[in-house]
């Protein structure tokens, strides 16, 4: 029996989210326990309940020696709020855990990697089950966390660096704080949802130059990006190559990681 | 008599903003002569023209002993494509000069701080001249750059740590890039505009992380706020609190800075 932690550092999901991922989760992977905290359902203004709510989930379901995994319900924005506490907070059992989230989840997900902790992997989230094709998501993460095979980023098959994933505004936003892992030598995945082009290429003007001496990078999806008044004049992989080429960072291509029930998973490391 | 060099290192002017500030000029500053280039009025994409493009207007500006000042013509984004260029290839007659603008221009004005290159001023920029009131924010800019007493943002009166001012996406992203200044002592102005609030608690989360050793934070208006689906659960000011709070900053007050016509000046230093 795999025991699964879910709580949500940054925003809530609703009791249909859960009630549907549970009844998936019985149904197709009877050896595996969902265990989702009530915080998961608080509001808070934008977040899962206060500061203090959500990191007492947090380090509930992670020092909890019983649970096997702890999965990230949900984005949004917050985690870094709790982050840092979080993590000087974490006992022994935490180090043993795997930790599956992505997109704000970063926060946590390079945090626990610079310290070591436990086995922090990008993937889908408990409410990816609201997407279209979301229940295929939600699959893949279980399968993955009840060790029932694992869909993993095409990539890792033949990838010989260490690999982590992100995405982008995250990576930006962590870069020279506290939270921030070592990446030489690393080959950088980044994704990114609902940002003007104009504000990627501000993202990766300011993530490349926190990113010396990685191994390269990779570009999973810029997906919805908002029209603006005018057009951009080039594309996200082009923005990509750009600020590479300004940084002299290898551009290893696309990703299959996005905002998206297609987001396969990047174990970090 | 005061000669001003106008070009767009972020995007273009039209020839009506242009002639409407002109003609406030040549009506109201008669010691001011202001040189538009064409560069100004360029289109390329998002920006005013291309990377080269906006970088020679740029050095010709700045290089050409026969100016006094340099003055942004408008924001948006572009500027930190060409800053570093434009600061390795700035000459003696650079270092006269003052250099004023906000918003986007911050990475200028960061830069040529960083580098001790002229006099950077946070203010209004010739595009102002489109806002409700923006006239008195031209006639502030060009009385300021003819010598012709300064709006100065009152809190300097009575200052006695250097001061810079910035937008706060701006600052954000010069954090750790090879455009920040070293700014320990000195008091910092954030303001922001069209931000959620979500995405300023994000953006203060990383750039107070970057500000370690700073005199205090002075907050700007943060204007323009979009809806969200949900209230954050504080504001503007609230925000800034909590994150000065994590990172033992002292939070001085407000700052009469921000996106519309009462920008007051901000000389850096």
């Amino acid at each position: 029996m795999t025991r699964i932690a879910v709580c949500a550092p940054s925003t809530p999901i609703t009791p249909e989210d859960a009630e549907a991922v549970r009844a998936l989760a019985s149904a197709q992977f009877p050896g595996a326990e969902l265990v989702i905290h009530d915080q998961c359902f608080a509001v808070e203004g934008h977040f899962a309940g206060s500061d203090a709510a959500r990191l007492d989930a947090l380090l509930e379901c992670a020092n909890d020696p019983a649970f096997d995994a702890v999965w990230f319900a949900r984005g949004g924005y917050g985690a870094c709020r709790i982050a840092e506490d979080a993590l000087a907070k974490m006992n022994h059992a935490a180090g043993q855990k795997t930790y599956l989230g992505y997109s704000d989840a970063g926060y946590l997900l390079g945090g626990l990697y610079r310290e070591r902790i436990g086995r922090p992997v990008h993937g889908p989230m408990l409410a990816d089950v609201r997407r279209s094709g979301g229940a295929e998501a939600v699959r893949c993460a279980l399968g993955f966390l009840a060790g029932k095979g694992a869909d993993l980023e095409p990539s890792l098959a033949d990838e010989r660096h260490p690999v982590v994933a992100f995405n982008l505004t995250t990576l930006a936003m962590l870069g020279g704080t506290r939270l921030m892992p070592g990446l030489a030598n690393h080959v950088v995945m980044v994704e990114d949802v609902s940002e003007y082009l104009y504000a990627i290429d501000r993202l990766f003007f300011h993530a490349t130059a926190h990113l010396g001496g990685i191994a390269g990078l990779r570009l999973g999806r810029v997906s919805d990006v908002p029209e603006n008044d005018r057009p951009f004049g080039a594309d996200a992989q082009e923005i990509a190559r750009h600020w590479c080429r300004r940084h002299s960072i290898a551009f290893l291509g696309e990703a299959d990681i996005g905002h998206d029930a297609a987001n396969k998973l990047v174990p970090f490391g």
